[in-house]
């Protein structure tokens, strides 16, 4: 077996934007199997905004991507070949794979999964670490009662499309904030939310006064900046805000913006508290359960953005941030 | 019965720190009784942070004090006059009674409280408003567990001197931040703090990365700024930051700074939640048990700034922005 890999390493701390001079595209052997490994063929690689993150060398949940290490990534393929008993080939697994097409795993942290239950994208969407992210992060943290407003900013995205859609499920008004028409109107057309604010076309503050007029019980923040700002100043007394993420925030060359705003937490008895989904992994599978039934129901819909070829990484990567992206982004790679 | 009253009115909303021109110093005769209302002979008014809140035109957890009407503050007094069944000449009494020499109530968030049981001031002080706070603020918000590290702002305040030793109390490592050495000098020597860290004479985030070298697990916070920035950098995995007070941003012209470093909380699964002590009212009495049971003990120990005079009331207010109080800031009036 000669088996050529493609893979991008990580060439250079980005500054701001990350560009394609940010990693190297290399080419390689596989080399063999020692004990207790498996060989992975990547079909899809998930794109999420946490990858920005792992590209700085500061002190985080997880250790940075060192210079000269192939890009992380959570990606889902099939076993080629194993040295591990838990492993067989023709398995289909999920876990950190990396940005690359032929993968070598001890098996930590990989999982695997059943393509006859859902089909392989949803593994990386609402099966998968987005899913798992809004259902857990809203539910135990945001805790919304029947009758609550929940307001979700990305709304359109990955993890705000589920969570919306919970909320929705839970017996709650969701308002969901998203970039440009086309999005608001698959939030409130396609996946139920009570309402859409464009954050491209109108003043977040004020549609967030006239849509939650009896404040709001849960935020559900993903991106921060001024939506966060905005979203403080119409809290409900005792409300959740659950910091997810900070998308506008992760590309800045200047301090991040701090919410100016925070003091209405004080004058609201309200609580901000932060997320990370890997708290949860023990209970992944009953919620992927729950999930898959609510999808069967129909009342719990998914989108995925795939993109084809290893080699578009770079600037597919770049669509999270400028908000071009419209569900969860997928890098797609041919299946032999 | 023909009694003068002296009071403070509010003349003006001051743009950043209030001045004397900010009231009107009025005298007027004492009006008759009507029923149901009782005439108190005010001997301590208590000098808070939040006043200044109460100044601004602005939306809060309660209204703002009007332009002509009497500056609003907590004071204690005895009854010289009722009509009312609930309360009786020589009664001592605690309540939002206003910065003026005689007070007309009709007995709504008035207590009564007893000389004998502790000195007046106290209960403006430990017994009273800045106690109960760092009572149900440390335990209720804050949880610190035995062994766990509590850090607190406005160490050497009405407030913070109180969380402080309440952690000690509760087995809990205590590290106060305060301003100049002789009142880090008092936390640690007078009230038994394991750290003082003086944020006027060295950097705060390294002093804490010093003192808190497992993290912070609980950070009260009196002051908002940079030291809420500072101490967010230091969290500990599952920290809880309570939301007190942002003395150091109620005088700013510009936006309120938020803290740049909130994306510490998802990185620590870490909390920010806000507090307002009206919200345990029911509570104050058992609250008040515990601590005057601590002061017996010597295990609490209270310092009280007083300054004697209502006429000085706008410049002896500004000493808590300024930092120049050491200890609860109270406003002696003469007894007859």
């Amino acid at each position: 077996m000669n088996l050529i890999n493609h893979k991008f390493e990580l060439a250079a701390r980005p500054v701001g934007m990350p560009k394609r001079s940010d990693w190297n595209y290399k080419q390689e052997s596989v080399r063999n199997l020692t004990d207790g490994e498996l060989l992975v063929r990547i079909f899809y690689i998930s794109l999420d905004p946490a990858m920005r993150g792992w590209m700085n060398d500061s002190k985080s949940y997880v250790p940075p991507v060192g210079i000269g290490e192939t890009m992380r990534a959570l990606a889902l393929g099939r076993v080629i070949a194993s040295k591990n008993a838990n492993f067989a080939v023709g398995d289909h697994v999920y876990g950190p794979l990396g940005v690359q097409e032929l993968a070598i795993t001890n098996g930590a942290a990989i999982i695997k999964v059943d393509p006859r239950v859902a089909p392989l994208p949803l593994y990386l969407s609402v099966l998968g670490m987005p899913g798992m992210t809004a259902y857990f992060a809203l539910l135990d943290i945001g805790r919304p009662q029947s009758g609550q407003t929940v307001v979700v900013s990305g709304a359109a995205g990955a993890v705000g499309s589920v969570v919306g859609q919970i909320a929705k499920i839970k017996g709650c008004r969701a308002v969901g904030i998203a970039g440009g028409a086309k999005k608001c109107q698959y939030i409130l057309k396609e996946l139920g939310f009570d309402a859409a604010i464009d954050y491209r076309a109108e003043p977040v503050a004020k549609a967030l006064q006239q849509h939650c007029s009896g404040g709001i019980d849960v935020y559900f923040d993903n991106v921060g900046g001024d939506i966060l700002d905005a979203a403080l100043t119409q809290l409900a007394r005792g409300a959740r805000v659950v910091i997810c993420g900070a998308i506008s925030q992760y590309n800045n060359t200047t301090p991040i913006k701090g919410p100016s705003n925070y003091l209405s937490l004080l004058v609201n008895r309200a609580s901000m508290t932060g997320f990370l989904v890997s708290d949860y992994a023990s209970r992944f599978a009953e919620a992927a359960r729950e999930m898959a039934g609510w999808m069967a129901q129909g009342k719990l819909k998914s989108r995925e953005d795939i993109v084809e070829g290893l080699e578009t990484f770079p600037e597919t990567l770049l669509k999270l941030f400028t908000g071009e992206n419209f569900g969860k982004l997928i890098l797609k790679l041919p299946e032999s």
